[in-house]
């Protein structure tokens, strides 16, 4: 299995101290240790870094750590191989850009012997991740040539998770630059930070950040993970099927793939 | 205008001296800080760092300097914006997949009004460059909906290439991993190091290295950049039409798109 975490965030924001804690869970405290990567959106841009060595031990990663590139859209994982070799084509968040947008993806979990469904998306690795991307956004292009209404997207979305659910384990992670989506049918956690803000605890790592200093009252920050990065802080666990479509930090609609 | 360089080789090689050189022109030696991008292809994959922010002062350049990531099919670019905003959708190389390969782009020119044809890619950001590398992926994706042979391939892009080059100035790098394609219609140079391997000297920066130290007598390493980066080697100037097919540092086929 592997690490996904994920930011949205009502300003840009910074993850170093969120990804300093998950970092140490790519090899150190977490048998993670097959690669990391992570998407910044920034305006319609996204800057993407993918390194196939241990997240613990990359010169890349603690660039990351260090250096705050500022964001309203974050998605990132660490990997633990089960399908598909320790290569740069198998790195996620995996990018695809789909009516003038750049589409990230990251993913935790395994569909045993999944093949995209036809479209212009073909994955260039071998992971059933990748292919399960590919066959979202094939569905997705095959329904609507130009881009439709936020709630089309998120109807076509979600139709196509209930099927993914069904089949095996898929905790997702989803951005346009717009909005992150996230999925789980496992492990996910996620909390929102909003005034007044407090000091923070990371579990994984001898660190403490009091986010009052760093913020103003209005920021909404929500963090996203497999599992909580803090030990002081009251995490909330979503249930099997649960997904949640985030902007600027709040919930703007949920549901659940595997009920009704 | 901007800079572009590109490696060819025939073994995983480091950018790091030609970089170190590039990277002064990105506001130090050169007016070109508008942001920086470079693309190195690993296997299948492919590992993009992008920076709106001057290149000569970018934390993330001066880790692409330092950390040596070894590739066989590098595109770089640093910018000098005259088409579109200085943000990160309009910092090249740009990225698609196409046929399960990641495609990467760099342009130095100006085509105006140019806006690309109709297609599944369309550009993210708001410069001619990207519309002109959206429009040649559709004009392939139009022609071939799976994967043809390179002859095909080469004999569209080089049509391509025709249109543009009569249409405005269009230097241009591309590469699907396999191959780096390189087209000059008003500047471009490239230099083949081979056995026996000598000491260059950097034209933009006190820097020199013997490549016999870093080299074995079968390496074969093909850089191309908008102006010579060595002043005491002899770099080969392209004509205006020139464009050549590159694989393992050696010009695999050449032509000329404004000739018969």
């Amino acid at each position: 299995m592997c690490e996904l975490m994920g930011m949205s965030a009502n300003v840009p924001t910074d993850i170093c101290f969120s990804f300093s804690g998950l970092m140490q869970r790519g090899g150190r405290t977490g048998p993670h240790c097959d690669g990391w990567g992570v998407a910044f959106y920034e305006g319609s841009g996204v800057r993407c870094f993918h390194d196939p060595a241990p997240c613990h031990s990359s010169a890349i990663a603690q660039l990351i750590e260090s250096y705050p590139i500022k964001s309203e859209n974050v998605i990132c994982h660490i990997r633990q191989a089960n399908v598909g070799r320790v290569t740069l084509a198998n790195t996620h968040p995996f990018t695809r850009e789909l009516w003038g947008q750049y589409w990230t993806f990251a993913h935790n979990g395994q569909i045993n012997d999944f093949a995209a469904g036809e479209g212009p998306f073909q994955p260039v690795g071998n992971t059933d991740s990748e292919a399960i991307f590919c066959d979202l956004l094939n569905r997705l292009r095959a329904r609507f040539t130009q881009r439709p209404s936020q709630q089309e997207i998120l109807d076509c979305l979600t139709g196509a998770c209930a099927d993914y659910a069904r089949r095996g384990v898929c905790n997702l992670l989803l951005s346009n630059g717009e909005w992150l989506f996230s999925l789980c049918t496992t492990k996910l956690s996620w909390i929102t930070r909003r005034a007044p803000f407090g000091p923070a605890q990371l579990r994984d790592v001898e660190m403490v950040v009091d986010f009052q200093e760093h913020t103003t009252p209005n920021d909404v920050v929500t963090v996203i993970a497999t599992e909580p990065l803090t030990s002081n802080e009251q995490w909330n666990t979503c249930e099997s099927g649960e997904w949640r479509l985030w902007q600027g930090g709040e919930t703007l609609q949920q549901g659940n793939v595997l009920k009704g």
